[in-house]
């Protein structure tokens, strides 16, 4: 990361020099010599004349590749300061399913007026591609790929794909259509440099075709393409037409969004937390902002769960007779561990149901590790609760009450996500707020039956 | 998912039916049809004598495939049961990043045994990946990549990649090295069919080269991969001799298990459950093994973290104040929110120093969140405890404990990670049960300093 870092510092400041002595040869030069990925990376940090002169001089394939990794608002303050003609040429060489995630996000007028300088057949694209859910299978394809008919030669099939491999955004995979335009095969290039001229590509093709729909999900082409190991999968309509590909680099974006969404659903939080990590320099409003929106849900529905706690207590009167009062100490640690246990139980669960089914075995099974870690923290805490009150009911009481609690926190923390999945509902809307908050309540519960149980045999 | 599986389930019946008829060359014919992934999947249906016979069955080539998919047992099951000419010509097609991730597995007279079998190139190559840390670059590379000297011609080039091209695991980077073994530069297949049969290699390569050093973590061949949208990427000593590469479908599976990582280390678990879900059918006593071994520590750590809360409780002597008992049925909720805020800051503090550093700016706007979240809630919560116990004295202290638990919960929740992050520790190891441990410490302090503070000024 270090290295990466000082590669871009030297950049910039090479840059910055060459742009304020007008030395637009030799910045050239310099820019052809690096990764786009690593101009784009130094862009943010030029000011806006700066940006769009390094722009102007880019060779125009690298100026289309800058408007495929940028946002929108970059997009939009770039085209609009070139003029109209270089605007053309670097939209003709944009990648289309780039092209259509940013129009997605600019107003109606503005899409009119990016779509008018495109070519038709582009333009077809792009609106057919504008129409797919973004979290669609067809919401992540492109057209850029390379098909031949199932009745060409392998020669031909070469001639057509040199010719349309500048378009292409893989050529490792070659699609084979119909005369209907269905796909029925599939020929990589390796197999096709390898044959014979002659040889007819339905020959050559591989019928055993892995693809996914239009309308998929497209964690559906995620699973797909990381389980057989592809490189890109087509998109087909329900018909079996060709529409698009998924390439691997875009199933790489697909995967880091889905596990930082993983991963803040179950802080509690939401995907608008995502969307403030995306973007490159949010202002601390915008940040303050998404981040009170993504959370704030959460905490007003375990503010709720908390109230309910607190409507059990009141409701118990073993509480106020003052010689329990010890009781109330160890609230927190006896409530907190069942919901500490929750969380790891639940994580697994929900992590486990993304690959298979879970019977309510699994349930029995976190009650037993609930059993075994609650007998290890029950003597603990009878230990230690012996330390602070030398009272063995309430030692009793509360070593009892842990132990319970760790158990029905296991259980309660595998069966939710297991109910979820069987209702067909997400289960990942499992978060640990969420099981804290219902295990504050079991565990308060628990806490006072058992404690009442224990103290009323003693007493 | 439902697609897929029901393929296999056909399958499955077709192929028991096969074999139990003894249907060899009808069996092999089938099998031919379907992909590798999907025979390995129905195999683990199979009794050991009939996948036995299946694997005999397979063209040499998909057992191979096979063996690179299974795990230790499966390997040493099958290859303990067919002959030594057919186990010596498998065991010569298959990859040796995934032989030398199986052989790792095994004791040391069982990987002699099998490396007797290979040839003495691909042995030292088996011996040479076995040194690498499973973590590192070097601990998931192959050796299946095409290098060309930079002197050589296009049509030498493409003569030379024809002829190594079974033995490449990607043949769409060709890999250029000098006299001394130096990576130089790269040159994509696109680029070597479409050059004039007598360019050098050196003058169509890009010097250019993203690559990773072999010691380096596995993780920066990850992030270099999904940054510059690779397919592959090459790893060099620091000799910058070209060692290896790492292609897309291992970077995939790396960020697999990572992502399950994260998650189980945010749950307060450990990987010994990331294990529990790769291993394909762990038996009851094994799962609750790994979970309970995976989960104690930071159980044993929280229930530390919950005794101190306790011994904090029992030091403050308002509790036991009769007139202000009500103030007992709102600890769970009061200081669980804080713990809610907390773990939700501390995810998105965690994620983000992934991707970029975080001064302590980043804390304070944490604080501005906790802050018009923590407005909301104690209105909420004012509200409520208003309409349970009609003290004012009561209601003010608990909301106000409340807006300030929730404040100090989103900072600490940010500043933990940075702090770590800091210190050279890997932020990753906090967790929402430890957050909301930590959080329960200062939450009853703060709520009977507040408390304390309130009521004394009332009384």
């Amino acid at each position: 990361m270090d290295r990466k870092q000082d590669i871009s510092r030297d950049l910039l400041s090479e840059v910055k020099s060459l742009i304020d002595n007008n030395k637009i040869l030799e910045l050239r030069e310099l820019l052809e010599e690096y990764h786009i990925i690593d101009i784009f990376d130094i862009m943010e940090y030029l000011e806006e004349d700066m940006k769009v002169k390094l722009f102007e001089v880019l060779p125009i394939d690298m100026s289309a590749s800058i408007l495929e990794e940028c946002d929108v608002e970059f997009f939009k303050t770039i085209l609009g300061k070139i003029d109209i003609e270089h605007r053309k040429n670097i939209l003709e060489l944009m990648s289309l399913d780039d092209m259509a995630d940013i129009l997605s996000q600019l107003e109606e007028d503005e899409r009119e007026g990016v779509m008018e300088l495109l070519s038709q057949e582009d333009a077809d694209d792009v609106k057919e591609l504008l129409i797919y859910e973004e979290e669609s299978a067809g919401g992540i394809m492109t057209t850029g790929y390379i098909e031949v008919n199932k009745d060409m030669t392998a020669k031909d099939a070469i001639e057509h794909m040199r010719e349309n491999a500048k378009e292409a955004e893989t050529i490792y995979y070659i699609y084979v259509v119909d005369n209907q335009e269905r796909l029925v095969g599939v020929i990589s290039l390796r197999e096709l440099i390898t044959a014979r001229d002659s040889n007819i590509v339905e020959d050559l093709m591989s019928e055993n075709i892995i693809s996914v729909y239009v309308d998929e999900d497209r964690e559906e082409a995620v699973r797909l393409v990381s389980k057989y190991n592809l490189v890109a999968i087509p998109v087909i309509d329900r018909q079996k037409r060709l529409k698009g590909i998924i390439t691997v680099d875009d199933i790489i974006d697909v995967m880091e969004e889905e596990a930082t969404e993983d991963m803040y659903k179950f802080a509690g939080s939401s995907e608008h937390e995502v969307e403030l990590i995306e973007k490159i320099n949010p202002t601390p409003k915008e940040q303050i902002f998404s981040s009170v929106r993504a959370r704030i849900t959460w905490l007003i529905i375990t503010l709720i769960g908390g109230l309910i706690s607190t409507a059990i207590i009141s409701n118990l009167d073993i509480i106020m007779n003052p010689t329990y009062a010890p009781l109330i100490f160890f609230i927190p640690v006896v409530i907190g561990m069942g919901g500490n246990i929750g969380t790891q139980s639940s994580a697994l669960t929900v992590m486990t149901l993304y690959n298979k089914d879970l019977d309510y075995k699994n349930v029995l099974k976190e009650g037993v590790v609930g059993f075994i870690t609650g007998i290890l923290c029950s003597v603990i805490i009878a230990i230690a609760a012996f330390i602070f009150i030398k009272d063995i009911g309430i030692v009793l009481a509360v070593s009892l009450s842990l132990f319970i609690n760790m158990i029905v926190g296991a259980m309660i923390g595998a069966f939710m996500p297991a109910l979820l999945k069987r209702l067909d509902v997400d289960p990942s809307i499992i978060s640990a707020p969420l099981i804290s908050t219902i295990l504050d309540i079991t565990g308060v519960t628990v806490y006072f039956i058992i404690t009442s149980l224990v103290l009323s045999k003693i007493v």
